[in-house]
């Protein structure tokens, strides 16, 4: 018993420290705090939501000052920039301080994490104060410790999940660079395959230059082909000569484009997925620690068993969980205390994480205020037909017709009166539909928590509502446009139109899939954004004002070939990619998308190339040095061949969780207890209907059962669709079984010590299995 | 008992029958062959090596005909193709009639196979006959029959493989079409954002040509964007008139590209697998079926069981298998007779295909026959002394270095003299590595059946050394440099240094993956086969002649615009595209090809766009008319998200067939048998060793052990190490394990009758469970 956590044995019981615990299992939260009472305060004050959404606040101040630094896209004077930075990094420390009171000192010192944020916090204000000391002498030095920022956004407790990514990263790399060694070897031999056929021919290139004749070029060549964005011009000089050369190249492209690439996805997917399962593995085990730790707090003894008194379990709920309403609290008490003994024993009470974590959906049966404010009215016979009219199916379809048609009138002229007009009589029809179904549904049922599509609908239509008739005003009285506003407006309109998809089945499905893996992807996002930033300053440092942009209208020199005389007559110039440079952090962002998506990216060192494609790389490379290129290279490696991979082998995965849940149907013990006590509306009657027509239907059938169930006091619980889950939670969920319930096995330290790599130690499995 | 093939129950035993039986079993062939004994050995007839490799060389013929046929690469006069044609098609009708007289009537006119090539032979026949007739009035019509003959290819009975793939597409289609559709929708939305957003603002491409003022061709252009062909040309105008709107390409990018993009191949992948499941289910449940099925014809009652007695189990297999040795065959009798009882029972015998599909490698321990012949130089001090050299690592990693060193002169200049003598130089070396090791190592060993690396050595070794020789004969006799010569002479250099890989264990392994893919690739490019014929056939008869190639040099009228003034200074022209065209079969699968890729497909509607890319969709529409993009659209779908993606799931799936087996190390029980009776060679033992080496060992380690071992008459055996298994057998003996043993369940007519995407009846499983 206890071996979770043995150093709080010794302590009393105390419920704040089992909150604790029991908040730290629901939030999957791994930090070993100290268990003295001024540190539990000192830890609740630590992930208070205010304290962490400052963290955040701060770190993306940090990490946007970069669009306010010189090169800036809004400059701010220096001194602005640096005193904000140095208020960053105050609030990093005091942050870090915090953490280090909450935490015992040898964790805290073993934690490379912290030791991360310290070393970036010196280099950060070593660089400044250097900076800012060679400024005051005018002396131009380079801002480098502007890419350790990113360290901020990966190294605090909160970004879990982006850390979680990194080391799936660091895990993937020795086998991806077996694979990325042989296919470099490969992409030596057909170079050399390609000097050797092609080197002696004195082919020319569509712009002239000699064809394939440097080892190096044709080696950077056919690296760009493996991408695909030189193809075909590329095969062209050789094709022309003699057909079969072709050949030469369909080999090529068959082994490094399309077997070496999938090798690569394939690679980066199996250790993806292994090293997933070990991390929510550990995850559900310390969970499971945490919560007997709780327990073996609060435990009292009743005859032979430990349990838990449930005055001290609900106290317990109740500072876990204060927004709970009661009747959701009884209903989680009546599924823990399932024989109403007035105790919790241990196999219910560690069950509480997961309780806790499954959205509830408390469904008041309550009728319509209007019919209670106007019962004449809303019962008299018309009324009805009005409401059993607007929940018939027909009334979705007619909608549906209406989206179609206004998606017509959206396409056809704006300048047409009577598609002006028209567009009024949308907006009203689309209003009046949503007054029909608040008169018709419960409103305070129809704007629930959970009603995504309700939410949606309203929120775009009453926003269009506003920018149109501000758009009217702004034009009728100051004859303008406001080109934000139209722009918004047109936005809105054709987001409306996505309302359509919610009605079939088939593509609710899709877009539920879709949704359920946003929260993840803001990882990615997060991944990509650590990645762009280290690039981006990296590359505003090697290219910065090499190349200019214009307006079309200018008459600058050498406006034509962006303002540097190295591109004249370059396709980069020619085809009017100026704006694409790192003069600032926004374009610098938007050239590294430009590069993920991969398309023109390669060689234009041939300033008169007809490939547009060609100037990423060589656009830059011509106006600084060759080795310009290793940058393009390191970029597509990090960003295409790893990251990318990842966020494809990471919808594969969310795509196959979401569609095994689909189709085998796995509902859990807890899902199903609240069955059990017949307090629940199955959630399996909802897949076909909308959610609406069901509340409906459910309230109609609790009218007609009358008093004959026991706790239906006009209420009914739902588990809340499985829209709203995290793939993480999903996941979790299907790895639990595999862990033990028993207490037995390596402690939380011997735990929170294993390398992320490490499997669960055999004997885990094993002891508990004896 | 015999519930799996009834008809047959009441025969008399056939040794011949059973024979058919099992050898079906082991090849999983599925044909319901009548069981007469003229059938029995017309069957025999029909599956005979050189009628099926007859019936490839007929199927290919026929396909190749197009190389010759008008448009043609090749030109033959009309009568030669036709009685090509018409002699192809008598021989699949023989084929045809040879199958209806193997199988039963009623089987042969409810499969779809025999239907099909019928109406295939029948549409051709008329066709050939219209066409002609109509030639001999100078009436010009189209040859449109002959996209009818991929169907030989797919369906006749040897294409199993090709098949199975199309099934697997055809049962994907359904969900792939949701996505599809739901893909279309966000396109045709984004679109519609994008044309009230851009369509206003009077914005000029990089050409000067109106910028997203047309909705069909803004859908076009983000189509394009989804392939990432026209990025960024397509941004740039938009997001040099603001920065912004680049954020609406960056969502778009994301949404259609990676996340939509990545859908596609989760929904390939998903279907692909779980039908891939089920289809080799059902080979192995029908393989036991057989198995059975020979069994009944040749049991004896022996006490209480049934069993086949071994001087007729002994016949069976030399009518099965007449090419194994007869220690090979002592050795099979020896796992299946494990007890030496003089029968073998059923279990034993229905093992029997497996055991046949093993490949075992018999290694005849004898010494090198130089020792036999001279026995005294070949053990003397200064041949000993050379033999270990040979054996040493060092041996082989000089040879790797001397590999280096050539790819280093390979790269450099050939004209040198001093580097031409070189090559002589590596020549030589590598001579003498091979008489070196055929030296050391027994000959016959060396040069054995699965000694792949050695072989490829070897041949590409002597190749190089005849081509050089030969060129250099040529060359100094008519000083002249043939050019084809020396094209295969550079090209044999270079693969020479692939060997280098074969020295390091973790490129071994992925090596060996990819060798074990290779046959399951063919089937894909079956596949491809089918659809770029088709789509080469169909492309000749829209765009044939509209584009013209002419050499660099010429100076006919148009030559520059390849021949057609529409494309007068398009990018299509400048960028010596010319050469892309459908005027012949050879060039259409080229473009294909290039569209395979997908890079340069889109919009040159512009013909002064700078895009390169743009061609090929436009370069044949403009000569053509607009709704021929609809064929380059037809043809994306098809090939890329479908083909590749299947083909990209297919690498994938046999990755992690091949990972799994790695780690877990699957023995199979027919192996653990092997190394029971001590006649194996563990081959977990050769991993981290060269082949070699090993076998040296293995013949040491007997030397030693002397006779301790009963059975070494001087062989042992060893199971074919895993690089050449196919892949298909690896996923069945994965899935082999949920097929009953039992003979009960449905019957081999049911089962055949079963869609293919019917899971097992679940009776099944549930019958062999009690």
């Amino acid at each position: 018993m206890g071996s979770c956590h043995p150093k709080t044995k010794g302590e009393p019981p105390d419920l704040l420290l089992a909150a604790a615990f029991v908040s730290d299992a629901q939030y999957n939260r791994n930090i070993p705090f100290k268990t003295s009472p001024e540190a539990v305060r000192l830890y609740y004050l630590y992930n208070h939501w205010i304290m962490r959404t400052a963290t955040y606040f701060f770190i993306f101040l940090n990490l946007s000052l970069a669009v306010f630094e010189e090169p800036a896209v809004y400059p701010l004077p220096f001194l602005v920039t640096s005193v904000v930075e140095v208020l960053c990094l105050v609030v990093f420390f005091g942050r870090l301080t915090h953490f280090a009171k909450v935490t015992r000192r040898n964790v805290f010192w073993k934690d490379t994490k912290n030791i991360c944020i310290m070393v970036a916090i010196l280099l950060s204000l070593t660089d400044l104060a250097i900076y800012g000391v060679l400024r005051m002498y005018d002396v131009r030095s380079i801002r480098w410790s502007r890419i350790v920022r990113p360290i901020f956004l990966i190294n605090f407790a909160e970004s879990r999940q982006i850390r979680r990514a990194f080391r799936s990263i660091r895990n993937t790399l020795p086998e991806i660079t077996y694979v990325f060694l042989l296919f470099m070897f490969s992409l030596l031999m057909f170079s050399l395959m390609a000097l050797k056929l092609f080197g002696e021919r004195n082919l020319q290139t569509a712009e002239g230059l000699p064809y394939f004749k440097n080892y190096l070029e044709i080696v950077f060549d056919l690296y760009v082909l493996v991408t695909t964005a030189n193809s075909p011009d590329v095969m062209m000089p050789a094709f022309d000569f003699s057909s079969w050369y072709a050949l030469f190249f369909i080999a090529f492209v068959i082994v490094n484009t399309y077997i070496f690439m999938s090798l690569f996805l394939a690679v980066v997917y199996n250790n993806y997925k292994k090293h997933l399962k070990n991390e929510i593995r550990k995850l559900a085990y310390m969970k499971h620690c945490k919560m007997i730790e709780a327990f073996n707090i609060l435990k009292e003894e009743e005859g032979a068993q430990f349990v838990v008194r449930e005055a001290q379990w609900k106290q317990l709920v109740k500072l876990v969980a204060p927004d709970i309403s009661n009747s959701h609290r009884e209903l989680l008490l009546r599924i823990s205390d399932d024989e109403q003994k007035g105790f919790i024993d241990k196999k219910s009470f560690v069950q509480l994480a997961d309780l806790l974590n499954i959205q509830v959906i408390t469904l008041k049966i309550r009728s319509h205020p209007l019919g209670q404010w106007m019962p004449g009215v809303y019962k008299s016979a018309v009324s009805r037909f009005l409401r059993s009219m607007v929940r018939h199916r027909g009334f979705v379809w007619t909608y549906d017709v209406i989206i179609l048609i206004n998606a017509i009138f959206i396409a056809l002229d704006e300048e047409t009166p009577y598609i002006s007009y028209a567009e009024w009589v949308f907006l009203a029809l689309y209003i009046i539909e949503i007054l029909l179904k608040v008169y018709t549904y419960e409103p305070r049922a129809f704007f629930g928590k959970n009603q995504f599509w309700n939410w949606f609908d309203t929120l775009i239509i009453f926003a269009a509502l506003t920018a149109t008739i501000l758009n009217t005003t702004l034009r009728s009285t100051t004859k303008y446009n406001s080109q934000q506003i139209l722009d918004i407006v047109f936005i809105l309109r054709v987001l409306r139109l996505i309302r359509i998809v919610d009605s079939i089945q088939r593509f609710r499905v899709i877009m539920n899939t879709l949704i359920n893996i946003v929260p993840t992807m803001l990882t990615f996002g997060g991944l990509t954004l650590v990645v762009y930033c280290v690039f981006a300053i990296i590359g505003m440092e090697l290219f910065h004002g090499k190349i200019q942009f214009f307006p079309a209208n200018s008459n600058a020199p050498h406006s034509l070939e962006c303002g540097n005389t190295a591109l004249k007559d370059s396709l980069f110039a020619r085809a009017k990619y100026c704006k694409n440079n790192f003069n600032n952090f926004a374009s610098s962002f938007i050239v590294l998308m430009e590069l993920t998506v991969v398309n023109q990216w390669h060689d234009i060192l041939s300033l008169f190339s007809l490939t547009p494609a060609v100037f990423f790389a060589n656009g830059f490379a011509n106006v600084t040095v060759q080795p310009a290129k290793l940058y393009f290279i390191a970029f597509h490696i990090v960003m295409v061949i790893i990251i990318v991979n990842i966020f494809v082998s990471f919808i594969l995965e969310a795509f196959f969780v979401e569609y095994s849940l689909e189709k085998s149907e796995v509902e859990t013990a807890i899902e199903q207890k609240i069955q059990e006590l017949g307090m629940g509306v199955q959630e399996d009657e909802l897949q076909d209907e909308h959610l609406l027509d069901n509340m409906e239907s459910a309230e109609h059938d609790l009218e007609g059962e009358g008093g004959t169930k026991p706790q239906s006091k006009g209420l009914v619980f739902k588990i809340a669709s499985k829209r709203y889950r995290t793939v993480d939670s999903l996941l979790q969920r299907m790895f639990e079984a595999e862990i033990p319930l028993e207490d037995e096995g390596p402690s939380v330290e011997e735990f929170l010590n294993l390398s992320p790599t490490a499997a669960i130690p055999s004997n885990v499995t094993s002891e508990s299995a004896a």
